[in-house]
């Protein structure tokens, strides 16, 4: 059988297989936030021709049914088809997305009064070349320079000494030799060269980002980001831990982010013509299951009660163990996690904002794919995971988005008419909502009373951009001449308990310690959703705490910026472990006082209308 | 075009390739002590049909040229042929040699006052499993059941910890951990198991022995042997050097060996229910080449001056590392060497000779492919190769063979008739002569008066044995139907220029430290040639020099018995250190002496027949 696509290529179809996967083996992939399971209806394709059995429509609508949409997860061919796939069903996967250059990064650098110490040092040694009458063995001679320097009792791993009798004569005994902290040899260089490369890179659930610096002085020489090509398995972590249990699936998992940031690397390297055993330093942080997950370990025992990592602090391994394509033997940093929710992306936070070495208290969230929070000082730390889900990232909204081009990410709605205006990444149609765009509605709906405090629709209003769908009330954000955008009550409900559980976080975490929250002096807001949010219409919908705006600061990617930091100083791991270890982590999911907090929060803003003055003040207004 | 082998397969020959190489290609290789390079004559196969061009007829003989006789590697078809390979152009690899178990190897261990100490430790473990309110990461936990035995900075290899969460999980908290001697971590192993496995290793250029050790008590479980399959690209160390500097030989060579050891063990493991996981140490015994070729070392400066090897003293690096098929975390120790043409073979074979504790003075001598010896006590060390080159296992001798069954091991001649009496391995049809068998021919030939002093045939004796050959006067030995074996002037050259240089060597080396040989104590006979050897013959020729039988010990493959001792016992390995740390090398083919002294020793037995009392009295007497 064979399955032709619209403006594509022409597959052979797999007998017995889904359409979903069937297209996902030949290199196209769908959109599919459940993992493929029938559950998420976003894997939408148009069938044109052919025969197939149709397992479940999920939450697809009769229309589209009728229009002969199908979910690709749950189609199985029976005939040679044509289908067409939408644009919003295609999984831009390696997409570039753009990200400024930190001109200021090495500031940043200096800021934390961190010295040059990288991972990987660098000795110049002049080594006596053997004589008829001096027979002692390439390595004993390298050994003795060493030692002369200071240097004995270097390891040798195997890759590194099988290029060393070459080496030693191509450089005609005269080299640098590069070394780990502590002292296992790495590389040997050219004694002329002076550049020495090293990558910080960030793995989140949902994007890669990759720093290429030169750590002979910190500059930053080019920066590549992508999307998590494990997103083919499902958006969240937990779908990625399930996908992990099935045959081959952890292998799948690891080689494909390891693959991502190949794909990343290799443009990079040919860009600034560096050769990749010219790259022999990374540093790698990420939370706990993309830690786990890039290094090949099982991550089903974070899934599982008592929800336990198989490490929190990794060894120093290899970039051969890894399957990262730079020098084999360059050592790799694993920025330390705390526990199973908690990882080395909030660690590295933590280690950006220095909110650890301030007296003051501080709160961090990480309000990304995950949502993770810290509050602490100089003296304390505790960190929580609110199990946010990803909606924020466009999963389990019907017309949810990433916030690229096309999403909606601001709207205003006239409290008479109930008529909307929206702003819209690029400005173009809109295509979908994103995250900021949904707060933003939400905040809206509420204010001008199309919902009410629980998320509900009224009844009975004067508007026609209400309607009755599948799953209940909608309001049409947009109407479009394909499809329309619309905001169901289902779609509410999920943002309300994804920043229900934010707060709750925050306020049991903060109840921990015996402090509420205006003792807190700062909030770092972090992740590339931060980059977007408007506070105001945040604490509106009751997602951060009514603290001061002031108070809030916005600090972009953190995981990647301690990352950075980690690749160019000792003094930065050292903190970084010290982070980890001082951490209190506690497990919400068991903790006594979570649910209740979480009930009272899924509200608008909240059940305790005096925990938001600002919002109580200006609904009373209304 | 296709060659059809008769009473075998047929096979695709590739254009432009040797016979040879297509052979080679398909799995069927042949003799080449050359390496393929129309030098030593041994690769013939009889064209039965097809044409071909032929660069080079060597060293064939007019009547088997005539016969349709070819070398295969000057042999380039150009139709499609029909060949027969004769019983003795085939290279019999993978062929199992008979060993006898040592059972008295245990005795041997404890005679060396070496307490059980594997390289690989043990260490029962019982691990807090977690709960909901301790959810420190696996890792963690085992680091503490770790310390609280006294086992902190452990060290863990990636691979280690990838099966970590399941096993834990699978033995329900209480393992034993097995461990090197630098504290890093190689296995699991269910608590309740006692049985540990490791495997002692010689690499010879002829043959590969592997010893799979209990190493709980020390026992020898099984005990494997093969041909090094690496004599397909040649017999000696500088041919296969050679080989490895060609595109892809190193590599090729590396494989082959380690192939070869799989080989050995595959059908070990199934015979005693033993699984690869639980065999996690390994100890390796090989000369310099061996040694760097098992590890995939570039062995090109140990051919070209000043002959200096990559590396002497190895660190430990792991099975995976190898590619051993056991557990891919155990430890390799490779046994130290020398220099580049000693190497540890002889430091495991004075290891297990123990002259280096003796206060008196003993000659160790290793006459296998190569030659070595080491002469001192436990004071002093000196060693030397002589380069005596593999004659004495057939290589350069035109009838010259393994002593295996066929080979013509024992020779008695007339002194009337000038008739030989032959002792035949296996008492079958002769094929060919082993290196006893020629030391017993030339010693006989020369007794009865058919050579002279130099090793050349006397003219117009009165027996048909002797005949003219393509390369002067030859010696029948046997009268085959198909084929005569012979003993050619050339052979005769040979086998001198080889005893010439042991016995040069051994002058040398005792010149150096002024001494002579009669204050030599014992002299070791190791190497497999030393089980067939004839003290008496081997002296009348003048190779061993001529000192009471009683003095003389043949110990066997003391490489081997060195790699168990290894294998079984720190005290061991550090001895080993020491004797390659203390043994001066001397570099024979630089030492102005030695040239004299090889000259003055190519003559039966030596220019100097005082030197040989024994054999000038009884020769007297003749």
């Amino acid at each position: 059988m064979e399955i032709r696509i619209v403006n594509g290529k022409t597959i052979k179809a797999a007998p017995k297989e889904s359409l979903y996967k069937t297209l996902k083996d030949n290199g196209i992939y769908l959109v599919a936030s459940c993992g493929g399971k029938g559950l998420c209806g976003k894997c939408r394709v148009r069938r044109l021709e052919g025969d197939a059995r149709v397992e479940s429509s999920g939450k697809l609508k009769k229309e589209e049914i009728d229009s002969n949409i199908l979910l690709a997860c749950m189609t199985f061919p029976e005939s040679d088809m044509v289908i067409e796939i939408p644009e919003e069903s295609k999984l831009v996967i390696g997409d570039k997305i753009a990200i400024s250059k930190s001109k200021d990064i090495r500031n940043f650098l200096h800021s934390v009064e961190a010295g040059l110490e990288p991972a990987v040092r660098r000795v110049y040694l002049e080594i006596t070349p053997p004589t008829i009458d001096d027979h002692a063995s390439d390595l004993e001679r390298l050994k003795l320079a060493l030692s002369e320097k200071g240097l004995a009792g270097m390891r040798f791993p195997h890759g590194f000494l099988l290029g060393l009798a070459s080496s030693l004569r191509t450089l005609n005994w005269k080299i640098n030799l590069d070394y780990t902290e502590d002292l296992s040899a790495v590389a040997i260089v050219p004694a002329d060269k002076i550049d020495r490369y090293g990558l910080a890179i960030d793995i989140g659930t949902t994007t890669v980002v990759v720093y290429l610096v030169n750590y002979s002085d910190g500059r930053l020489v080019d920066v590549g980001m992508t999307y998590n090509s494990q997103m083919r398995f499902g958006d969240d972590v937990i779908t990625r831990i399930v996908h992990a249990t099935e045959g081959g699936g952890l292998d799948e998992l690891r080689t494909t982010v390891v693959n991502d940031i190949n794909v990343i690397l290799s443009p990079m390297m040919e860009r600034h013509d560096i050769n990749s055993n010219e790259i022999d330093s990374v540093v790698i942080s990420g939370n706990t299951t993309m830690s786990q997950l890039f290094w090949g370990f099982d991550p089903s025992s974070i899934r599982e009660e008592p929800y336990v990592p198989t490490l929190n602090s990794y060894p120093v391994w290899s970039a051969g163990n890894a399957g990262i394509k730079i020098h084999p033997q360059a050592p790799v940093y694993t920025v330390p996690c705390v526990g199973s929710y908690v990882g080395g992306d909030i660690v590295a936070g933590v280690l950006a904002s220095r909110l650890h070495l301030n007296p003051e208290i501080s709160l961090f969230m990480d309000i990304g794919t995950n949502g993770e929070i810290a509050v602490g000082n100089n003296e304390w730390l505790m960190t929580a995971a609110c199990s946010a889900g990803p909606c924020f990232e466009g999963s389990g909204i019907r017309h949810g988005m990433r916030a690229t081009e096309g999403a909606v990410e601001s709207v205003k709605i006239d409290p008479v008419t109930f008529e909307p205006a929206l702003g819209v990444i690029g400005d173009s149609v809109p295509t979908g909502i994103c995250g900021s765009g949904m707060i933003d509605a939400i905040s809206e709906l509420f204010f001008s009373g199309v919902i009410d405090q629980r998320g509900k629709f009224m009844k009975d209003l004067k508007t026609d951009r209400i309607i009755s769908g599948d799953e209940g009330p909608e309001y049409i954000l947009y109407r479009g001449e394909i499809k329309d955008i619309v905001l169901t009550e289902v779609d509410i409900e999920n943002v309300m308990r994804a920043k229900a559980a934010i707060y709750a976080g925050v306020s049991v975490l903060l109840k921990e310690v015996g402090l509420s929250l205006d003792i807190v002096d700062r909030i770092y807001i972090a992740g590339g959703f931060g980059n977007y949010l408007n506070v105001d219409k945040a604490i509106m919908i009751g997602m951060l705490p009514d603290l001061p705006k002031e108070k809030f600061s916005f600090i972009g990617n953190t995981s990647i910026a301690g990352a950075y930091l980690c690749l160019m100083s000792a003094k930065m791991r050292k903190e970084a472990e010290e982070i980890a270890g001082r951490m209190t982590y506690v497990e919400l999911s068991v903790s006594r006082g979570f649910m209740d907090e979480y009930m009272s929060a899924l509200f608008l803003p909240h059940t305790d209308m005096n925990l938001f003055p600002t919002v109580r003040d200006l609904y009373k207004k209304n």
